[in-house]
């Protein structure tokens, strides 16, 4: 994990009264991580759903390493891989873009399924483009 | 408005670091209102989506009262109506439950629309409801 | 887990367009389910933190078992202990409230902190409290 | 309103089963152009608060223009002035970016508090940077 896929502001609506993002914010930047992963990747996630395939979770994890505040710039660090044959998995690293603090890191691991939401064997094309991304 | 058509509780994740609730939770909790106004009807608005009418936002408008904590209880309180032939209003006032102080109160205009989010002309069943609903 | 400490309905504003809720919304709901828990301690959180003890997340787990639809109505049943001297965890799973079955179930890892964030060792009236609590 | 303070992308997580923004999400959108607006006036709003000066919602209006889905880029234009003596008001439109149709517009209109939330006369050097500020 040597360099973002990209950044993103805190914003006023993620921050609780303890005046640090709300725990569930996490993922919802681990979310931003994976779409840019994916767009690297050369076909971006909204494609991939028209094309028939959907990585709805079915785990996540988070550890929360410090404060984040207001206005802070975050930078977002994504590595992904299979996981055996059905399943895929992206780990993510939240840090503050100025010091390389480590805000919060995890991962999320996703089945692969049709629009039908019944799994699916990746097809072939899904597979080759997952094994030839960059993972920075 | 003599009663209200429910209550809830102020989550945590709904405040921001100024100790009351994010503003754009209003607009959640109206829906949260729209949910229960639609249920007394007889149909509920999932059962409406299943037969073809959904009621997307063209607008939206709050008066901020006053502040809100967490875990404060607050009650619910909507009328609705046709506006027109082709669009529905909401107002909505949001209480504390235990004082009947506003916390803020507004209203939403609906589009009625299709499954293919085109316009339709409202169904007589979806009319009746409507006319027939208590607006308490 | 015998008994929900409570239940909700899904908003409408909690469901993404694969149809089910957004993966995020689970940690809110397991916050719903904490404070549900503690209310029934006899002190609730807001007073906790009234009285000088907060309690910051450090590590949360889900695993996603089925989808959730709008309006649908979930159970939360909770289970807390301290672990350790200095954290506290909450076991805590999600299920239709009409069927039981499992939506998502998870855990969270909590510091134990003051007002300015630093972590504290736990007041006796809070081991107390936690000891005595009822986990149903 | 010529030039946008910023873009975003539409995050997954601010999507619904309708296959757009939910309707809430323009008020967390405002609130981003507002971030940028405030840093462009050259004292940032984290600043602010720390000076004493916060701006809560007084009121907030929003007309749905048209659908934004995922990933869509949009463009958030914003101009400010303050309202009277006492409240400031912000005017924002979002575009999509790529090719200038407007997604939703209004406003928000926000009193004027100090660090304990009550209405406090604006310092002189809020009012200099709002007089000051570009309105493009």
């Amino acid at each position: 994990m040597t360099a973002p896929v990209t950044t993103l502001r805190v914003r006023y609506s993620e921050i609780d009264q303890m005046g640090t993002f709300y725990n569930s914010r996490a993922l919802e930047w681990f979310e931003v991580g994976r779409t840019e992963w994916l767009r690297r990747t050369g076909m971006d996630y909204r494609e991939m759903e028209q094309r028939g395939v959907l990585l709805p979770l079915v785990e996540s994890h988070v550890n929360y390493r410090s404060r984040a505040g207001y206005d802070d710039e975050l930078a977002i660090y994504v590595t992904a891989a299979m996981e055996g044959r059905a399943r895929m998995r992206f780990d993510v690293k939240l840090t503050q873009a100025s010091s390389d603090t480590v805000v919060a890191e995890g991962y999320t691991v996703h089945a692969i399924v049709g629009p039908e939401m019944k799994p699916v064997r990746p097809p072939a094309w899904f597979l080759d483009l997952i094994a030839a991304a960059p993972n920075e």
